[in-house]
């Protein structure tokens, strides 16, 4: 393996044994001493690649706003749909997700390094936007107040539906969001075709993977951290 | 004084300092010797009232579910969306309402006490059912499915509307998901005689309190803690 290969795979490896402890025990409580226990390397590699506790935090969150696995849509309507499907499928199945949501969940860290809701909001914003101009919206909707509620309502969903031992319930859940949302954002002429089934998430990620293949998705890190995921599934 | 309602005071007084404490710094961060300071009581009474840090915590998200201020209305419909504008005006101003949001949005806390949000659902899904019983629902809602996603929503938007310093962004944001929500709920003739606009919740509030008065609210120990909010606003 070449050198700057090596160095990759071992940064994926410490940033997930960090999301791992950060997910199953908060920010405050987590300790490096865990996560070097979970990475199984030597304190040298973990501070070669992060300064600090602090450090880690912010590698993981890099991840949380993502559109990774979400192949565009012709109905721009879709694709903000398939966006929260995405994450709803991938949320309860990669830990580095998992840890940026609790992370964000939480107050103190939330003062720390600030929350992705801002940058999510922007993203559906824009998305809605072009779904405004291709005539898909009803006229009285704001993409920026309509995006606003959609991460709110997301962000809450992923909060509730933790108490559920079913990893397939926040899919379910953003999918009925969307039915109780939708009547109130398309033109009816759109409303009838969109995709809210909750295996939505699963279908297109599947898609999205076989037209692109890993590696160019997000970089080598990302494939590393992927991979990781999927092997730890 | 009289004995008993001294204790009552003095019992309140401690439940607020507590809700201050944890409002602050979350639950694992939060100490005694913190809420002692803040409560600016003896060891000992506190003690007396509280037997650990544990259940002053239960103490406060014992205030977490409650109808108090909502009076009611002959569409219950209305009645749902009272519940929800009444709490978001009340969250942001009642640091014991402040402290359960916190306390439920932590997983750590999440694990020791629960989370409030199943009991919120089940009073939810059951005005919706007395809605649907009056002939207000579209035929196919399923009060208990709309309940789930009404308090997931509402959870998630008090979680991103806290990074606002304007204290009215709650109400503003519940009305809002109540107009993208109530669409694909109501029965037309309903629907446009719902009330969604962001001072709804101070508006029934005060014509709660102008009705019982706060003593017959909700016990003595409310009505303490309910002055010691109006006085902290």
């Amino acid at each position: 393996m070449a050198r700057q290969e090596r160095a990759t795979r071992t940064r994926a490896t410490i940033l997930e044994a960090a999301a791992t402890v950060f997910a199953e025990r908060g920010y405050e409580a987590a300790t490096i001493a865990d996560i070097l226990a979970r990475a199984d390397v030597t304190k040298g590699a973990l501070y070669f690649h992060f300064s600090s506790k602090e450090d880690l935090a912010r590698g993981v969150l890099a991840y949380a706003v993502t559109t990774e696995g979400v192949p565009e849509q012709p109905s721009k309507l879709q694709e903000v749909v398939d966006v929260s499907m995405v994450l709803a499928y991938r949320l309860p199945r990669e830990v580095v997700l998992r840890a940026a949501a609790r992370l964000a969940a939480d107050q103190s860290s939330r003062d720390l390094f600030g929350a992705p809701y801002s940058e999510w909001t922007e993203l559906i914003a824009s998305l809605l936007d072009q779904a405004k101009a291709q005539g898909e919206l009803l006229p009285h909707v704001l993409p920026e107040e309509t995006a606003g509620i959609l991460v709110g309502a997301f962000t809450g969903l992923s909060l509730t539906s933790q108490a559920s031992s079913d990893i397939s319930c926040l899919e379910r859940q953003v999918g009925l969001m969307y039915d109780h949302m939708l009547p109130a954002i398309a033109v009816p002429g759109i409303l009838g075709r969109l995709d809210t089934s909750p295996d939505r998430g699963a279908r297109v990620s599947a898609q999205a993977a076989e037209e692109d293949g890993p590696a160019e998705r997000d970089g080598e890190e990302g494939a590393a951290l992927t991979a990781g995921a999927a092997a730890g599934a």
